[in-house]
Formats: C-alpha cells, structure tokens, sequence
C-alpha cells in the first residue's frame, strides 16, 4: 500500500474477526519493526508475539480486558490472533553508551536529557501498526498497567520494560474510543515555523 | 511509494544537497505526523520547523554540529533546507488524564508505568523520518543535548521538552555513523514467540 494511504488509513481499532493471520504476515511486520532507528543503533526493543489462545487470555486479563467489556468495548485483546507485547532495556542502552566510542573527554557516559529508550521502542510500534495496515490488517496498542506481571506471565527479563500490547487482526466493526470526541488539534496548535510565537507559515 | 519500500530505504543520512524543499512537501510531512497515536488523544506533541539559514546555523551550533565536523561528518544540520525540532509535553497528557472520563474510581489520576509521552513524540518523529523518504527526500535525527538551551532559542514553552532535531533535505554522500557497524541483532535476540524463553517460531 502507498506510505500515505496507510498512515491515513491507520487507527486503533478495538474489535477484531476469528479469521488468523498467516505467519509470513506476522514476519514481515517484525522485520519491518527492525528497521526503527536506535540511539546509537542500541537496539534495546524487544517484542513477545503471543499466538497461543489461552496465553492471549492471559495478557488480555493483565490489561484489565474485564473493565473495557463493562465499557461496552469488544474483548480486543483475547480475539487478536496475534498479541505482540513490546518491551525495552534502558539497560542495553546504558551498555552501548559505555562503550568507548560513546564515553565523554573524562570517561564517562553521557547525561541523558531525554529518555530516548521509550522514544525508540515508541519509533518501533509505530512501524508495526503501520505494517499490520499495509498487511489489511488492524491494530490497537493498550498501554500495559502492571509491568511486573506481564514480565512473570512472559519470562520477560528485569531490565526489560513492557510498554503496550499491540493487538492485531482483521477489523470488525468497533466501538470508537471515546477519546476521538476530543478532535484533532487545530494545525496552527502543534507546528511553528521558526520559533514557537513566529507568523505561522502553512 | 510502497510503505515497505519506504521502511527498508529509510537511514539517517548526515549530509544534504542545496536544494531546497517545496513548502507542500513540508505541510504533507506534518500533516501525516498529526496522524501519530497518542495516549487519550492527549496530542502533547508539537514542532517547530526552522528553515531560516541563520536560525538552522544557531540550532546546529546548539547541536554540536562542530564536534561533529571534527569527527569528519558533513554539517548537515545546518547544510539541511528544513530542521524540524520534536517537542512533546508531559504537563499536556496529566491535564488529559484529569479529566473526568480518565480519573480513577477514587477521583485520581492514573498512575504512570510508562510515560507515555516519550513514546508518543517518537512515534511521531518516525512518520516524519518516514515521510521525508517517501518525498523522496532523506533525514537524520539527533537528539537534543541542551533542551533548556533550544527552549530560549526557538520560544518553546517550559513545559514542552525538546526531544530532538529531524534534518531534512535532498540527500548528497555522506559519511555513515561508526555506530552501524555493530550489525544488527539477530532476529531471534529481538523477538520471542509465546514467551521470553519459548522455542522460536519464525
């Protein structure tokens, strides 16, 4: 699919059909996620696919999939064939920058003003609702609430972070989040040209 | 182009013909950046796009780019036509979560796991990164050092954190980041099918 088509297409969608996604399709989706760019090529994304029924029971129950039901919301998570649960090290990148090519005059690593761990795995999933769109597929991300449960339920390591679950099918019909009643910012609102208070220039 | 093609042709390329960049590929580029997810719809991201010359000389000089012609690589933050600089506010996503539809049984507001707002400017920044390329032209992201520093710069709020700078031009040959060749991580490193340590399933 063109690159605009499936940005403009893209958007969460919360109720998914029983028809599987073929495996090549799933593949492609995670070489595609490797291609997000890293703070120094860290590479400290990591993702858990989960296919298993019972084990996608077990996430969606994690993700509090009992409370979206009472809301009147499908239950998302537990009918997506594939559940794909991104995690990322702040460790792995605290490693890189220890190396030497990436230590300061001193010897020391660099303060980091930002986060950028949570930048680069955010840089990931975009890539990954985007293929599923590009693959006629549909997806929704649920922030994870209990990060130390997931990591028991998936064997995911300490230093690991799961951030969201990326829940993928083919669409059905949904209950929109009530969130979208907010609008789009107006344009003039998030983009300013040559300084914030500058005349904007569309 | 295809989405896949844009994916697997995107890198950070540090060095930019003079050529400038028609104003209506800039206004497609943000306006597919507006169609980044973000958690409740809070659109706590915003940018501020600098393309006078002098002013992309002053965002450089606050960017390091000397150590960076030191290091042997081209100028390209101040040689790139368009600097985008990615900003994203956390007091903007704590106002959403106060309202009432995002307050807690108790009246409370949610606590954090993740914040999400790092994530969300870099879904943001990876459309843009992906855009420039499906304009045919080509970017580099580098992270902000001195965030304080680009606030007084550019005008940008005290609650907006500049996360980074998107350099976006037509590209020319450049001298590739030394970080690249660590190779990427085998697949199997990244991604783990029905649990951390479960057999792999490609």
């Amino acid at each position: 699919m063109e690159f605009e088509r499936t940005v403009l297409k893209r958007r969460m969608v919360r109720h998914f059909t029983t028809e599987p996604i073929p495996s090549a399709s799933i593949r492609r989706m995670l070489d595609l996620a490797q291609h997000a760019p890293s703070a120094g090529f860290s590479q400290g994304s990591a993702y858990v696919i989960v296919t298993r029924p019972e084990l996608r029971k077990k996430v969606a129950l994690l993700q509090g999939e009992g409370e979206y039901s009472k809301a009147g919301f499908h239950g998302w998570i537990s009918e997506a064939p594939v559940d794909i649960v991104a995690c990322v090290s702040e460790k792995v990148y605290h490693d890189r920058y220890n190396e030497s090519d990436k230590l300061d005059d001193e010897g020391n690593e660099i303060e980091w003003p930002t986060p950028y761990w949570f930048f680069d795995i955010g840089a990931g999933c975009m890539i990954i609702l985007l293929a599923a769109v590009d693959q006629g597929l549909a997806a929704a991300f649920s922030g994870i609430t209990d990060p130390p449960g997931m990591r028991r339920l998936l064997g995911i390591p300490p230093h690991y972070h799961p951030v969201g679950v990326i829940s993928i099918g083919h669409p059905a019909k949904d209950k929109k989040s009530p969130s979208l009643k907010r609008g789009r910012k107006p344009f003039d609102e998030v983009f300013h040209y040559d300084g914030w208070h500058a005349t904007p220039k569309k």
